[in-house]
C-alpha cells in the first residue's frame, strides 16, 4: 500500500452493551450472548473477514455506582454488568482465526505478576503470538474494596506499582528462559537445559520475585502492550511502554494534542515518535446510502438509555449528574469534578451549550467517542479526515448493536477503505507484533527488551 | 445399570510428563504439545468419546527443587515444567464436547476470591454448567516465595485461609444474584433487577468483600468442588466440602482405610457418606493380549527417568533421596521427612525392602499410584476388585504416554466395561454436578447452599 494503512481494533467487553448503554434492547443486539462462546466465534470470525488487526477487551472489576451514590441504574441497564473474565474467550477466539489479535485488559492493582506472567504466556502460546495485555490500574473503588484494599490506592502510587509490575513480568518474559533452553533432546533425554532458566531475582518495593519463569519462550514472549491512560501520568507511562494507545476523543481537535504530546514524549523517552500506534474510538453508523444510515441512527438513539449513559459517565469520571433536571445546561460550578465533565463537553463544541439529556444521548450510542453516519464512502471519508488531521493510527471501533455495526462495517466500509489502499487485504505476518510492526519481538527500543537474555552484559 | 456405575477423570496437567517422568523421551508420546490448543482438542474428543465424566487439570505454581537441593532434575526432565495455566484451555475443550466435565485446579493461598469467583462463573458460563474447582492450599515453598510471601504459610493456617476463601466464594455464586435477577425484559427495558441482585457484606479474618458477585447465575452457580487432601486436616476439610475427592493410593489397603475415614468425617458433619465421590489415580497399561501389555509396560519403563521420579517425589514429600546410591536400600533413619517415604512404600508391600531405584522406577510410570498392565479384561478386573475391596467410587485415570494411555483405555477397556455395566453409555444430564449427582444445583447438606437466596431466612 502506498499510504499508510490505517489500523483497526473492535473494542469490545465480556458483558453486554459496551459502550451503548440501553441498546441491549434494541430487537437485532445480541450483546446478551456475552456468556456464550458462540457470541465470540461469531465475531471474531467477522472481524478476521474484514482484516481487523486485534480485537480489545475491556474490562472493569466492579460496577458503576457513582449516578445517584447507587449502582440501580447500571444494574437495570446492564451497563457493564453483569461482567465476566475476558481472558477465557480468547482461545475460543484464536480457535477459530489465523491472525486476529487479542488485546485483554488485566489490572496491576490486585494480581501477583508471576501467576499473571503464567497466564499471559499460556494465552500467547495458545494463540500463536496474538495476545496483546492493556494495562490498566483501575479507577474503580467498588473494586479495590472487593480485592482486599480498605481503599483505593492513589493514583501515583496505582502507577507505581504498574511500574514494578511490569518489571517483573519484563525480567519473566524476556529474561528468564533462553531461546533454546527447551531442547527436547529425546535421544539425549534432555528436555530444558537448565543452565539456559535462569532466575529473575526481582526485590522491589512491592513485589519479590525469584522466578524463574514457569512457562517456556512464547512466539511473542512479551504480549503487545496497550495503554489508555489519559492522566498526565498515564501518558507518561504510555510514552514508556505502550506499544499501542487507546483514546477516548470526541473531537479531532483533542485527539491531535494528546498525539503530539504523547510523541514528544516518546522520543524524550528514546523511543522512536512513531513507535506507538495511537487508535481513537469509533463509532460508525453505516448504510448502503446516506439517508438509512441516518435512520438508523435516530433509531439506535431512540434505544439509548438516560440512566445507562449519566451511570457510565458517573463511572468514568466520578461526577454524578443525577440531581440535574435533564433539560437543565450542563454548567461550571464550584466542584472541580463537574467542571472536567463541562469540560469535555466544551471541547466537543465551544458554541454549544450541553443539557443533560443531550450528554446521556452522546453517550448513549459510542460513548465518548465520536459516531460517524454515512454511507460508506462518507465513513471511509471521515476515516481518512481523522488520520490525516490527527495523527492517530487508526480506531479503536465500537458498536451500538453488536454484531450488527461490526458486521455492517465490514461488509460496507472495509472494501472502500481496502480499495483506497487504506486497509490491508491480507494479513503481512502470524503474530500480532508482526502485524503492528513487522517483527514478532520488542524492539531494541523499547525498554522491556533490555532485560532479554541477549542483551544483558552479565551472563 | 444395575450395579454402581464406576466415575472417570482424567489425569492431566498443562505441561509435559505429569505422572510418568522421562516419558516425554518417548516415540508416541506427545505431551511436549501441551502448549498447543489442538492437544487438549484432541484428547477432549477422546474421553467424551470414552464417557469420561471429567478431565482434572492439576497445576502448581512452583518448581520441584528438593531433589539434591536444586530444580535441575526438574528442568532437564521437564517433570511438571515449563507449566502453563490450566483455566486458559478449558473453553477449548468444551467447545468440541457436549457433556466432558473440567476440574481445574487453582490454590486458594495466592488469589482473592472476588476475582477468582468471576473467573470460576465465566468458565461455567462458557462450558453450560460443566466446571470443576479442584481446591489446593499449595505445598511448593518456590510457589510462595514468587507469589509475594516471604516463606510458605503454615499448613493448617493454609487451610483457615481457604475456609474463608471458600466461604467468600460460596456467598458470591449461591447469595448475590436471584435466579431470576436478570430480565432481559427490553419492552421495559428492564437487564436485570437492582432488588435481586445483593451485597455479599462478607468481614472475616483474611478476606473483606462486599460484593456484589460480577457474574449472573451460571448454570451449576457454585462449581463442583474437588479435594485432594491426604492429611488429617485436608481430611476433614474434604468431609465437609468436597463433592469430589481424589487420593494417590498405591495399594487397596491404604485406599480402604481412607475412604472408610472420609465417609465417617463426612457422616459426622451431617452430609450422607456417599455424598463425595472417591477417586483412586490409577495408570492402565493395555493391550489387547497379556504379554502385549506387559511388554508395553517394560518398554515404558525404560524410558522412565531416575531423576525425574525422585525430583517428583522430592516435591510431593519434601525428602531429598539424592544421597542414597540408586541400589541402597531405602530405610528408617533418624529423620521424620525419610520415615514418611519410607512408610509410602513399605505400605506397598510390608515384606520387600525397597532400592532408591526400584523406588525412581516406581514413581516413573503413574506417579505413587497403582498401575494396571494386562489385557483389557484383566484391567476391567483390576478395577472391578479396586471397587468392590476399597469402596472408592471411581478412577483419576492417570497417562503413561499421552494419548496413547487414554486412547488404548478407550478402545480397549471401556466397551469391556460398558458390557459389564459398569461405565455409562451415554451422559445422563447436560452438567458436570448433574452427571455425578443428578442434579445441577448444590444439595441441600451442602455448606455453599446455605448461602442461597431461597434459603436465607432474612430476606
Amino acid at each position: 500500500m502506498s499510504k499508510k494503512r490505517i489500523y483497526l481494533n473492535a473494542f469490545d467487553m465480556n458483558c453486554a452493551g459496551h459502550q451503548s448503554p440501553g441498546l441491549w434492547s434494541h430487537p437485532e443486539d445480541q450483546s446478551h450472548r456475552y456468556k456464550d462462546s458462540e457470541y465470540w466465534i461469531e465475531l471474531a470470525k467477522i472481524l478476521e473477514r474484514g482484516r481487523f488487526d486485534a480485537i480489545f477487551l475491556a474490562d472493569v472489576l466492579g460496577i458503576y455506582d457513582v449516578y445517584e451514590d447507587s449502582r440501580d441504574a447500571a444494574v437495570k441497564q446492564g451497563a457493564q454488568v453483569p461482567v465476566n473474565d475476558p481472558m477465557l474467550v480468547v482461545p475460543l477466539m484464536a480457535q477459530v482465526t489465523k491472525h486476529l489479535g487479542f488485546g485483554v485488559t488485566v489490572s496491576t492493582s490486585y494480581d501477583q505478576p508471576y501467576a499473571f506472567a503464567r497466564s499471559m504466556s499460556t494465552l500467547d502460546h495458545l494463540t500463536k503470538g496474538r495476545v496483546g495485555w492493556n494495562i490498566v490500574t483501575s479507577y474503580l473503588n467498588s473494586a479495590a474494596i472487593n480485592l482486599g484494599l480498605d481503599k483505593q490506592i492513589s493514583h501515583d502510587t496505582r502507577y507505581e506499582i504498574a511500574e514494578e509490575f511490569l518489571d517483573v513480568c519484563y525480567k519473566l518474559w524476556e529474561g528468564s528462559w533462553e531461546d533454546d533452553a527447551v531442547t527436547l533432546d529425546k535421544k539425549n533425554r534432555l528436555y530444558t537445559d537448565p543452565t539456559k532458566v535462569h532466575n529473575i531475582d526481582h526485590k522491589g518495593e512491592y513485589f519479590n520475585v525469584i522466578g524463574p519463569h514457569l512457562t517456556e519462550p512464547s512466539p511473542q514472549r512479551t504480549p503487545v502492550i496497550y495503554q489508555a491512560g489519559a492522566s498526565k501520568r498515564g501518558r507518561n507511562f504510555a510514552a514508556k511502554h505502550a506499544e499501542c494507545v487507546f483514546i477516548s476523543s470526541p473531537t479531532k481537535r483533542i485527539a491531535e494534542k494528546y498525539v503530539k504530546q504523547l510523541r514528544e514524549e516518546t522520543k524524550k523517552v528514546g523511543r522512536d515518535e512513531n513507535e506507538i500506534k495511537v487508535f481513537s474510538l469509533f463509532t460508525p453508523i453505516v448504510a448502503t446510502t446516506q439517508e438509512e444510515a441516518e435512520a438508523k441512527y435516530e433509531e439506535y438513539k431512540s434505544y439509548s438509555s438516560y440512566e445507562g449513559g449519566l451511570a457510565l459517565l458517573g463511572g468514568w469520571t466520578g461526577i454524578d449528574l443525577s440531581s440535574y433536571e435533564p433539560d437543565e445546561e450542563l454548567r461550571y460550578i464550584k466542584n472541580e469534578a463537574i467542571h472536567s465533565a463541562v469540560e469535555i463537553f466544551t471541547k466537543i463544541d465551544p458554541d454549544k451549550k450541553w443539557t443533560v439529556k443531550e450528554v446521556a444521548e452522546f453517550v448513549g450510542v459510542g460513548g465518548i467517542g465520536p459516531v460517524a453516519v454515512g454511507s460508506p464512502e462518507r465513513v471511509a471519508d471521515i476515516m481518512e479526515e481523522w488520520i490525516e488531521d490527527t495523527g492517530v493510527d487508526g480506531f479503536n471501533i465500537a458498536y451500538a448493536i453488536t454484531p450488527g455495526t461490526f458486521e455492517d462495517f465490514v461488509d460496507l466500509v472495509i472494501p472502500v477503505l481496502q480499495e483506497r489502499g487504506l486497509v490491508q487485504k491480507e494479513y503481512q505476518e502470524e503474530t500480532l507484533r508482526g502485524n503492528l510492526t513487522g517483527s514478532s519481538q520488542l524492539p531494541l527500543s523499547h525498554p522491556g527488551k533490555q532485560y532479554h537474555r541477549s542483551l544483558q552484559k552479565s551472563l
